[in-house]
């Protein structure tokens, strides 16, 4: 099985006229890559879910709101800030809770409006700069939620980690696995639980993949076994991943973490949340004001392979994520340290750290 | 959509050579009906989870060690017992955690037991009584389950449940279940959230089924949803089946069942068990004493139509239920009643009744 961990999931193409994506839905079966030549296929490869994961969504957007802006012909500043407001509007309508996304769109944006004076072929340049330092930063900032989060664990604990917030989920390194992957490097050795994460079993395709793939000790259960595997004293700590996290701490992430975190803090498992800061949504003072993105019916009533499990005519209710209560977070490991309750506070402090100490 | 209501979901056929049962792993596409001609055909049934739900297994294993005890060819009391007891111990054998299998084969040896005196003829007669008695009490009780939980209920309520303790795992009515079939009769309306019940999805394939095609305003779910729907306030009381009962009042129940109490308490909704006395194990003293049936590796690896969703040579962990803390048990409905905490008390004031009124 090719190790993963040498793939980038998210880049540009030699002549930086195509992203190039590990297609996530092909895994575990196949590592195909895709390379999204249009922004239309850029967003519809977020749509599809064909790359996920916030902070790989962010990367993904970045370099495909270069590519559309790239083929926008004018010598006119003002015409080329309206059409790239075009198309970073219609890139940000791919994914509605991944927060990364408008993040990483608002940067490439500030770009062009903080150089009104620079011509169309610089403009281009800076974009493409802007672009690839949003891809190296990812780097960077998942290496050092790594390191900061290992500092939370002991050699041969249980990890128990729902969905993908992996090497898949980003660049490299992922938010929640990479504190296991920098661990690996350093000679630590843990037990990992993937939830299966239903219904589209990220954790049984990718999280399962990535991790087997790298060499650690993994398990995979369904979504349900969680409480009977943490019974058992199997896990020493959950990592999970978020796509928002609001001004109080409240994480929304894929559905399910919610019920996770309830069962961690029932058993006295500390639960912790990996995001970079970019993750953070101040505007959001609560999880309340998260919108939910609804999914379909038929990814719950029919399998991957289309064969229907579900009585025709059966409602059915298909949120993509849930928000945890901040209450039932013991720790949200960002790249500039671990914010803890009183979360408020403490957010607002890895922010005036980023302010002095850029990573 | 046929009513699933109107078939038993075990029975014996006309001239009582053959179980007939529905098999519960062609749902929701076919209703196939199969008829058992031999113990081997049943064990197999049991083992294959063509008929599952404790009470239904009760049945089918009583038909079944009836339709053995048929072929042996004595007149020789001694001869017949010991006989009997090899198909009794070979179809108890089937599946380790459904405590009403032992239940009913035990309450067809002890006709055998009790009867010396009898010719081999008379006492393959007393068993056939025995074991329609058996399947007619099983209507009985559930339906007085019914009686007893709607009484906890309010006409408009949200119900959650878990895999299914349905008419599909009883012979009528179900026991979880029961209590929403009952209300229907009587002009309730409830609103039932499914857990689909991974890994073998009997929420989606089968309470999913009875209920929408009974009429009944259902919406499925993944289990990892259980949580975003409580919280919304759409849950007013959960419903679940069990396998075993320990005298301490912890239950036995499909995996994610005691995930689901944890939530339901978290939320401040009653979580009520619904069993008959059948399904009380007085031996065990806790939970821990319940042995805990783990299947194949490949239930949850491979979806319904055999394709693999994982990465070959991941481990997995599949335990196929889970034990619930009585602390999180509102109370267990019985045929007898609601036995309440402290349930030890209250689970021998259920027995005593049984022993004064038999239902």
């Amino acid at each position: 099985m090719q190790n993963i961990m040498s793939i980038e999931t998210v880049s540009l193409n030699k002549d930086n006229t195509a992203v190039v994506i590990i297609d996530q839905t092909q895994l575990p079966y196949n590592i195909e890559m895709l390379e999204l030549r249009t922004q239309e296929e850029v967003w519809k490869a977020i749509y599809l879910l064909q790359v996920r994961g916030a902070p790989a969504i962010g990367v993904a957007a970045a370099y495909g709101v270069y590519i559309g802006a790239r083929e926008i012909e004018t010598q006119s500043y003002e015409e080329f800030r309206i059409k790239f407001k075009q198309k970073k509007d219609y890139l940000a309508s791919s994914r509605p809770t991944a927060v990364n996304l408008f993040w990483a769109l608002n940067r490439m944006e500030k770009v062009v409006i903080d150089h009104a004076d620079k011509s169309v072929q610089e403009l281009k340049h800076l974009l493409l700069e802007e672009a690839n330092e949003i891809k190296a930063e990812d780097i960077r900032v998942c290496r050092r939620i790594g390191e900061n989060g290992l500092a939370l664990l002991k050699d041969g604990d249980g990890i128990l980690t729902h969905c993908n917030a992996g090497q898949l989920a980003t660049v490299k390194y992922g938010t929640a696995l990479s504190p296991i992957y920098v661990g690996l490097e350093k000679g630590y050795h843990f037990k990992v639980f993937t939830d299966e994460t239903r219904p589209l079993l990220q954790g049984a395709r990718l999280s399962a993949f990535e991790l087997h793939s790298s060499g650690v000790d993994t398990t995979l259960i369904c979504d349900n076994m969680a409480s009977a595997v943490m019974k058992k004293g199997w896990v020493q700590a959950v990592l999970v991943g978020a796509d928002r996290i609001a001004a109080n701490g409240d994480a929304a992430n894929k559905i399910g973490t919610s019920g996770v975190a309830i069962l961690a803090k029932y058993y006295g498992i500390p639960f912790y949340v990996c995001a970079p800061l970019s993750t953070f949504d101040l505007n959001c003072k609560t999880g309340d004001d998260i919108h939910i993105e609804e999914r379909s019916a038929e990814e719950v009533t029919e399998m991957w392979y289309k064969k229907r499990m579900a009585p025709e005519g059966v409602k059915v209710f298909n949120p993509a994520f849930d928000v945890t209560d901040h209450q039932n977070i013991a720790g949200i490991v960002t790249e500039y340290g671990v914010a803890t309750a009183p979360f408020e506070k403490s957010i607002c402090e890895m922010f005036s750290k980023r302010d002095k100490l850029k990573v």
